[in-house]
């Protein structure tokens, strides 16, 4: 049993990672913070808790007198989570963060594109990035985990493993994603007003920053340059990433081999499901779960390699807590093994 | 042609308003008042009239200096609409109020309820409350018109008919209203957040004051006193409300007779339509569209008249067109005689 | 361990109950039926079930070559489900039947607002509904469970701690539901399309044959008379009921009185939720839950009890294993101590 | 004053069309075809045309008794259109054809893509393609004109422009299209099932064939043969389109370079609206209208298109009618100078 605090827990990650964690078996909810909620009950932000977990949220500003944990999530926004994370960092805690602010090792990316100057530098090198199907090895001995952003997790687990592969042409991946509407906070604004969005579709350049992300990590992982070029558009659902990527290739390729060349890569993964042929990627197959389900299509000499995610889950705090599963020796799925929601 | 203006165009009823007189071959918008778009583009709030209607708004602090019209159109909120009707009203101009602020002749209301002091005493004696199908005769010289409140429109037309009917058990009239997220308004809160309200249905509270607006005209139509007894349910769409009126008979009575009593009723309005039996009361009938669609249901010795219309329609804006028709002498369902968005 | 057999697992019950199922830690799936995916992967069915559970559907025709097991579940269709259950029964295995062909005990029902003959009109006697909170002890040794309808689980928990109170006017209560559209079923039809349905709310008589089911349990449970006014309104939700109760009472009373005399009667209960006064009833507490949320309003002499469960849970599978633990002897939450989906 | 006959009216196309000559100054429904409502009113189908539209559809076997028109639109399916427009045709009739079977003059498409042999190869090469930004001209004197697909009608608007321009590198352009269910049209499937639908998006292979469409279009315009990438994903939203091309540049180039470019292109345009640097694209101010909205995207060498047009108005009805207009010498935009739904 380990006891964790969560930075930020009244937003909708906060909200998932708590719901998942209230029914992991290893894992006591120590403390949560929350500025609009403080001193009140978690039931006030989230009334589905009611009965389930009867505590309330500490100010942030209170951190130093917080209980000490094995572990801290935090799901505070880009350029703030740095500030709270360094404390705990720092005395040797274990930190699982989701927001941006450890992702890209490059000081350059906080000034330029987040808009920020970055507190913690060293903390960059340390940082290891939370995507367990690439770098799980990594993981194993973290301090410091940037859990990866909804898109980069979408996208890089459906194009890292044709990218070492010869046949793909040297150009612009094309990836172009359909985001949910709780993809852009709880926060009410205008964009997520119901009656704006509902029976809506807008594109959204807001979160343009995560393809800096996802290159970089190509580049990691497969030391070549690939560029994408990367649009996100808003359609009117609460949850759910399908990200199509278009791929084009040096020449045409079976579906067999695709599916071959990535079910061995994917083999010893339980979290990742590949389609076959005649399947169609869908959300309602993996909403509510940590799946990330890949499809493949072909058309003229371009391989389309589309996935699908829960950006709540498999994209935020499933994967943070399949990151911890790992870190403190869980079995991996434990807590995370969950039926997607259907209908 | 007639020139108006629009005092509040910024919001779900203002923009219903425009959409409408844009098309009305009878009328032409001389200015549109905003706070918040002051100086700015109508387009900048509602990008659908691109190309359409480009004009500015201006702020209610410049009302002294806007062009005289012959009509002004409120679409304030309550308690602010009065301070700014009143100009106008006391220099001649005709004025169709879409807030509550001139509903309920009953001074007591306004503070009890609404919770402000009314500004304008002498103008409630002279406002008309603005339901054509009810109150034609007087609204044909009004010189202020009350338009009526959505929930009231849906309500009063499903159950008028029956008011004066000795068959009536003497009994409160169980009102329950679908209601859309709409009618709650524009500005963002978490009340409308997408990720909140759809695949939700909750209980709304806030509108019951349009309770008494309803029991008052119940009492001024029929002499009797009638309560009825409002729960109103936020439903996840975007417009229309289905009123379900639960009334408790002396003994029971066949479809056909009601049928009748109600066709005969409303044998010359062109905007209420009734449903034979077999047919089915729905929102897709009417939305989009200035129809009331009243139907009729029996169980024991109850009657169920159940309405339908589109809240920002014939229960806001194209009911003010309605009313502004028949001041001004023009064909009654001129630039109002649209078809249901469907699907 | 018990093994499991259920008879007809395609639609969206049958789906619900194999979700909760398979995390369930003392129950195997033995077989499930389909005629329209025999010999067909459950996952043709229910692709989200991939890598989850691999078995294959069963012809219904091969009943009696089926593995025996200890507990059958029927989510077979109104009038068919009588007929399959006959044999299980007969044989002495458990059945749990979600049909509504053992719900009331009375021949009449079947034959006049069901429209079939009842088959096995013996098991009509011995067969226990299945409402925990107020059947429980029958519900021990019960050798066929009729699991209530979810219309009659929203309402019989909102208004059965009441029925007995003297303060309770004789008169019909008029129960108001919004129901979602996974209510009417999988197969697809005009009144479940998409485009016809979103943005759309519409009356359902379809279901009107669970007023008789209310009135029989009301009246075996209180041995007076109450009628219900039962009507039914499909709104754009995939999950989770509504029903608001509008009770006449002899005299007004107090929040507090009423909030009390629940929660007595809920003392022992942990899937009935009281909302304290200012707790606002939704479905976004429950849907994806086995709670009931229960929340009181007044109005003149008037008490609304209004209720919220998940139609496919609390009003479907997630009590259907509630009664399948209470008769095994588990833990009576096991398998379905779960959080509601959220957002 | 002319007079229309409909072939195939009682799907969404059909509707449409009804709804939008209804209000139509210059033309008269005289019959429209139904088989599965024939002899029933049209309000059976279109419940919301009640006290509006009292015909009643007549069955296509009838076809040779129908009163004489001057136009007939054949809203028929692909490969059944061609048997029954082939009368009028003959006849000399104007026919507007809504379905895949004329707009594309090869008869291998037919055959191998469609799946049916061409029945009237002659009229594939008199048939216009009815694209009136492009081809305005020969519409003016078409006797048959193939009315555009609805994704085809985005992606060549959105695109056409630039084809021409030597800045295009030649490769292939990838469109992401995101459509909407009532795309794939009203006959009842789990494809349109509103709970398995609604909060899913999945990807759409049956509308593939408009590739070819848009390819030779491509071709027949620019002399030059770029090919397109395409694939289609079902968003859960009742209408409208959103074509994302992903077009890739020899060089960069400037916003104001392609603003300029496609102003000038479209400056006579009244339905093709741009969007200025800052202004987003989305459905939301096109859905109800006759708009194609088109914004412009620039990353890296590549320069995104996207286009936003309503799949029954622009995409189908509306394009008809202004067709029709173009043909008859009427004002382009009679009949279709209506405002979009908002909200």
């Amino acid at each position: 049993m380990i006891k964790v605090g969560i930075l930020g827990g009244t937003g909708y990650t906060g909200g998932q990672l708590i719901s998942l964690l209230i029914n992991h078996p290893r894992v006591e909810i120590e403390w949560i913070t929350s500025e609009k909620f403080k001193r009140k009950l978690i039931t006030e932000s989230f009334p589905q808790l009611k009965n389930i977990l009867d505590i309330k949220c500490v100010s942030i500003s209170q951190i130093k007198d917080l209980e000490e944990v094995d572990l801290v999530f935090s799901c505070l926004p880009n350029g703030t989570s740095q500030h709270f994370v360094k404390g705990f960092y720092s005395n040797g805690t274990k930190v699982i963060d989701l927001s941006s602010d450890f992702r890209v090792g490059d000081l350059d990316f906080y000034r330029n594109v987040l808009g920020f100057k970055h507190k913690l530098p060293q903390a960059l090198n340390e940082a290891i990035y939370g995507l367990p199907e690439v770098f799980r090895n990594e993981i194993v001995n973290a301090k410091l985990v940037a859990n990866p952003g909804c898109y980069a997790t979408g996208v890089l687990l459906a194009i890292i493993p044709i990218l070492k592969q010869k046949l793909v042409a040297f150009e612009n991946i094309v990836v172009d994603i359909k985001s949910p509407i709780s993809g852009i906070g709880r926060a009410p604004r205008l964009e997520n007003h119901f009656s704006e969005v509902n029976q809506n579709v807008y594109l959204d350049h807001s979160v343009n920053f995560q393809k800096f992300e996802i290159e970089q990590k190509i580049k990691e992982f497969s030391k070549s340059r690939f560029g994408i070029v990367f649009l996100t558009h808003i359609v009117p659902v609460k949850r759910g990433i399908v990200a199509t990527n278009y791929i084009k290739l040096k020449r045409k390729i079976s579906f067999d081999k695709i599916y071959d060349l990535y079910k061995k890569f994917y083999s010893k993964e339980s979290f990742v499901r590949l389609k076959e042929q005649g399947e169609r990627i869908d959300l309602k197959s993996i909403v509510g779960s940590n799946y990330c389900d890949i499809g493949f299509n072909f058309q003229d000499d371009y391989l389309m390699v589309v996935s699908a995610i829960d950006n709540l889950i498999k994209g935020a705090s499933g994967q943070a807590i399949q990151n911890m599963n790992i870190i403190f020796g869980f079995k991996e799925d434990e807590g995370i093994n969950i039926v997607s929601y259907f209908p």
